[in-house]
This record gives C-alpha cells, sequence and structure tokens, in this order.
C-alpha cells in the first residue's frame, strides 16, 4: 500500500474525496436502530454546513442547489455521528429524525420500502415503512 | 408528480438507474443488525449476477472489473434482501457475510470505522470494526 493510501485508510486526518462532479456521496441511518434511511450526495459546502450546524444538509441533483433536509418537512435530521468509510470516498451519518421522523419524500420512513421479490417484481415492505 | 415518477417511486417494476458511467451505487448492511458494511457500485453485469447468483456482485471502478465480493478472501455476501429506494438510483443489500465475517479490505468488519471527532480529527471505533 502507498504511503498516500496508508494515510487515507489508517489516518485521523478527514480528507472527503469528492467526485469529479464535487459530490460525495452519504447514506444516512437512523442512529438507534442503524436502519438505512436514504442515500443522498453533499457538496464540500453541505458537509461544510452539516458539520457546523449539526443538521443533515445535502446537494440537490436535480434542483441544484444546498438543502437543509427538513427546512420546510420540519423532518430535521440531527447529526449524532458522522462517519467516513476506508477512502473516504462517501460517508455516513448517523442521525435523530424530528417531526413525524419520516425521511423519504413518499412519507415512508425510509426511501428502501421495496425489495426484489422472486419473481423480478418489488415487493413493498408490510409496514409501509 | 408525474406519471413517470409516479411509475417509479410507487410501481412495482424494478428499473434501476444507472449514472452516466453505467453504474448505480449500493449499500451493503448486515442482515441480523442492520449495520452499514460498505458502499460500492455495480454496473448492469454486477447487479444480474447478484440476483442470479445470491452472491453480492461488484464493479471495482479503480480495477476496472467485475467483483465477486470475497472471490479471493472468502468474505462472500450471501444476499437474503435487495432494496431499491424511491426513485430507484441506489439499492441496498442485506447480507449475510461469509468467512470471518469482516467486510472492509482493512480487516475490519465495515469500512465505516472512523467518526469525526469534535476536534476535527477522525476517532477510530474502539472495538476496531
Amino acid at each position: 500500500m502507498s504511503q498516500a493510501s496508508k494515510e487515507v485508510e489508517e489516518g485521523s486526518v478527514f480528507a472527503p474525496k469528492f467526485d469529479a462532479n464535487g459530490l460525495i456521496v452519504c447514506v444516512t441511518t437512523e442512529a438507534a436502530t442503524h436502519e438505512v434511511l436514504m442515500v443522498a450526495y453533499m457538496n464540500e459546502l453541505a458537509l461544510e454546513k452539516t458539520i457546523e450546524t449539526g443538521l443533515a444538509h445535502y446537494w440537490s441533483r436535480s434542483r441544484r442547489s444546498l438543502w437543509r433536509k427538513g427546512e420546510t418537512s420540519g423532518q430535521t435530521q440531527k447529526v449524532l455521528a458522522l462517519r467516513v468509510d476506508c477512502d473516504q470516498d462517501a460517508v455516513l451519518l448517523e442521525v435523530e429524525v424530528g417531526g413525524d421522523g419520516k425521511a423519504c419524500h413518499t412519507g415512508r420512513k425510509s426511501c428502501f420500502y421495496r425489495a426484489l421479490g422472486d419473481e423480478g417484481a418489488l415487493v413493498f415492505s408490510a409496514d409501509g415503512a
């Protein structure tokens, strides 16, 4: 392993790697249960704002704008921990969700409310979450 | 919401959305605990192979090759569920890890073994996992 890789993987310097579009992928989980709520993207500003305020901020690729989660819905995400993966090209948030606790814009707790069934069709989670 | 968006979000047709590079992001979790183990990417072939074999396959962006997780290390990932998010541009695997149960190439269970501390430096998880 090169010295540079070693520093990235085994060092204590936070050096998030943004992609060619200036984005880093973020997996957001419910701190209490580890459940994955959503996957979104951050640019440098969104990451900075998240760290500074303790509230999850993302970059909306479709709207091309900074977005504080829960800004309009009240479903804010209070960040209890911000983790980074081995090669520092993905971050993970452990959050406490405000409002009614839902993270998905469809009104569900998690965006991952469908699983691929044996027949090749998507099956909705029974609890609607 | 347009009819097309509605079908993507509320339909039962699995229609994964690959990005401009032909990739889709995949969050892999330990089925028993929901813990996030890693974030990786799949191309269409990796996704097909994952579904066909029930073992996680990814696309290595650095090596530019298809990669069956655990091929050399024995740390295979048996897929118990494959989920997709609301807009179908991210997948989530719930897996059972083979071998010594480690998913990260650094020898740890999860790739997310460091969290950002109050002083701005990364802090390693106490359990080394």
